[in-house]
């Protein structure tokens, strides 16, 4: 390939303030999308919340310092979620990503639940988990897994994890939406208005059963 | 897998009030999305509308009661659409996906159009249609089918319908989009402002011909 | 708008046979994708069935016949599910949508479940169902409908369905996705192979309970 | 902000052949789908074909060379059309884009036809033509435009161009889709194997203007 | 195929008032998303500008005038782009394209960029220019190509041009994204607030030549 | 709400074998795609990798080991990655999410770098880093982040981070893409076969400088 190229170095510095000049302002234009920082206050879409004017974003926009600290597991599941997801992460909106940390004590549990708008990986950072998820043909792909260790868990399916170790278990989760969602199937049923006899028809569970939790998640109806 | 498990159960109800307090707080700030209820008032993206606070949804904005009444077929085509998208169905604003009902009298026409948003699954509740489409091959595809069956139209593709039975039919189509629009053939070139010389020119349709069905679908130009 | 034009008509039938060849030509190659019938024996990517080669093609591709019958709801739930998804219905692969037929004699249930991959509309064809979803703030939107009204399940949300009057209900589902999947709550936690204990562990339902229900769905561990 | 950095540039010559093994070695698995360059003769999938191997790929698979000869517009409508969509362009597989060639001479037509599966934007390289398009809500938004304007023409929607000028026109069509199809109106009615008498019921065409039709367009039935 | 179809014709025009009034009436709440022209004025979101009421809507918002002047090229790289993106052509909003026009004076240069939001075709519509694009493999994919000739550069990729005749190139580029986003190496390193020890730490460029370099593009830091 | 519902329990035992053959039949057919797990001998489509069969895949197919142990920073930049990708996780297949596991020594550098198929958040688990992205704008978003902080980087902007602190560090990268590719500026430019000259002339380096650094990267031409 023969290529003729002029030397441009020696123009530069004399051409340089016309040509920024001249460059930028056609492209200034067009710039605005990389990114669409929440702004919380402004109507929400289907496709997240509006963006801040460019001119008020910050590099504080881009970064969570949530993730830290230790959630507190002194509670019945022996586990804490802490989330950076789109409503305390202004920078991930629209981008379709989103992390949170998990904390589990020994013993402790990630109730069995799914994400109905994101896959997720979950990585342990320290400890030992035994983690899952049901597939929709009723098959549990379950496994013990250790510090360093990934596990993926397909959108909407129901999975959970256990710390089956003697120390605490960290684990980050990663999702691919910037606002997963939660369905924790105890909440869902036993913690919410859904009627003792609804739930009791559409599950087989015996109403004094689903009655009794109701008591332990507050549940309504 | 040798899991050692604790048994919460005998714990659940001294620490029941710790626990729902905690763990719901964590999650509480994500859980907007997994639905966003059309704001007609509010500014419309190409996304769909704005969402309704969730505060104000009620499990009435999920339901559209407009299918149960057969539409009028006393006019030309002797045929008549009730749609439940976006526009008269909130709770399906950002879901991807409506429906219709069609009623057909005997000999009646649902007229060559097109869904320029959405695929569309036409089912056959009662009676007997011929249905087809025209694929980008310029191959009709064209079947007569009774009540419980399917056909199913590609996105964009010219598709229409036609009572070929003797008695009324109800046929259900679904769409994958919220808002699936519709170009109607004989309203696009007929009943707009398309001027009829144009027409004629982009479709070898003689000006005369154009003119009087611009009389019959109040067209101008 | 001056608009000249000349009058195309009275050249056509002498030029034809040459234009019909040349101007099908251009377009001959860029055909292919206004569908991609499922080849049910050639590789399955992420996107769906390989394409069935455009000569292949049938109608009958487009067309299902499956939703005529009505299922057998002589059964402990007395409901009945008949797909039309992807794997019996190849021209909606990769379109994104598909439907289903439900029947539900009197006092029979569509057990809690969700659709990992799509929304739903459930449209009642005939009878009258208790129906609903639980949102991911734990809030139940549920109604008892009748023949004509529909009701939108948002994408991965526990939902069901009971038939609460006295004659058998009809009821066509569509969904958004031409593979919806499906994960019901009570097979997938008591007809699968996710051990017992596991399964108490992360519910806070009792193991008797679990095992008693793991009786009834066949599940194992 | 105090940033202390070393001199990394000292160390360069010495470490560079284990950097360059060592640094690549982790990434080079994960290079593959910066692009998906078509292999014809492997299945095709609704995502598009299947990608060729990387180290047969070529810069000749992301050039297209057939844009710079003008079509032979000797033909009834005195337009032609050189596309370079995937078929002919197998660089752009799975990337979502294609761009075409019009060459209309005076008094030419681009007739009414629609892309079932991308929007179009029409930048007039050379001359004058009236375009337009129809919208859903039977609006003809059209407008003469002439060297250097574009006009976008939304997906599926109705559209079409005359050259209303006295000198050749050359434009260029770009869509986001590597495979737009292509509806042209008048070869999906009279071109193809469409009954006439469908056709006539469907559209409100008289039988005989349908037939006269298909005896230019060739078409059956 | 044995169709009975009635003679709609003689009905037409007598019942044309009826049909016409019917008929649009249930179609008409559901037209307005075959386009969403941007409303500058309104809250942004990630999927685009908020839609202007389809009553304010004129043809002028699909047509943009701005590519039929050539740029102007007396600048340091001899190059000037004119971009046709959402912020000066409303009509494209959420419709996912966009294209601008490129002139190259002889020995000018579209220094190395890349569109994070689009793929791009590139078409030499006048001259001859040596383009490409580093693949994720570290492979450079670069060829010489004249009039009537594009080339494909995958969205996110280093990509570049220039003219290497002796003659004035015209290029127009389209992008399947209404606003692609640009990013000019050079700028970005040397025209922004980028600081120069962080960018000698993370280029391997020496401080004294990134200064330099600032120096002609404006940085700062 | 007055809901009837008969009590389904005292029937389950005798139905249950007949109950769970019925209803598990008709849903079996399309459980296929809650996941699917790359098959890395079949064809790959621009989804991905075609689907494992079902019948082979494992809970190992969606566990990744790789992330445990420490990259080997013993190189020019004191830096390592180790990507759990589609390529060694065949299990995110078709999931739209991947993460990786970055080990930076003191001083220890990850070069500018984007990634063209997705954003990416970083989470510090250890150390503190200086890191940022620059935006289409012009704007360095820079940071100094320390352990349990995270940040976002948009889609295909060029960004880096560099060890700052006087520990080990190490971090996870989470993309929203199974492939997320890496385009890394020094390899681009000087591990490459871009020409020197055609480097130098599309980025304002002099060609002495780009050649040393070939040197440095291995790069030719």
């Amino acid at each position: 390939m023969a290529v003729q190229l002029v030397n441009y170095e020696r123009n530069m510095i004399s051409q340089a303030v016309f040509f920024t000049f001249s460059f930028l302002f056609f492209f200034s234009r067009a710039v605005a999308k990389d990114f669409c920082v929440a702004d919380y206050s402004a109507p929400e879409s289907p496709a997240g919340y509006s963006c801040k004017k460019v001119a008020n974003v910050t590099v504080d926009d881009f970064v969570h310092s949530g993730l830290g600290v230790a959630g507190n597991t002194s509670n019945l599941i022996k586990f804490a979620i802490t989330p950076a997801f789109v409503d305390s992460f202004p920078g991930v909106n629209g981008l379709g990503l989103s992390v949170a940390r998990a904390d589990i004590a020994p013993g402790g549990v990630v109730q069995l639940h799914t994400h109905p708008g994101a896959s997720e990986i979950l990585l342990v950072a320290q400890g030992t988990i035994t983690a899952g998820f049901i597939s929709n043909a009723n098959n549990a792909y379950i496994k013990t897994i250790k510090q360093g260790d990934v596990i993926v868990f397909p959108q909407g399916l129901l999975h959970f994890a256990v710390n089956v170790g003697r120390s605490q278990v960290v684990a980050f989760a990663s999702f691919n939406s910037a606002n997963p969602g939660v369905q924790i199937l105890d909440n869902s049923l036993f913690g919410s208005n859904f009627p003792s006899e609804l739930i009791s028809a559409t599950t087989f569970l015996d109403v004094v059963v689903v009655k009794k939790l109701k008591g332990v998640f507050n549940g309504t109806g």
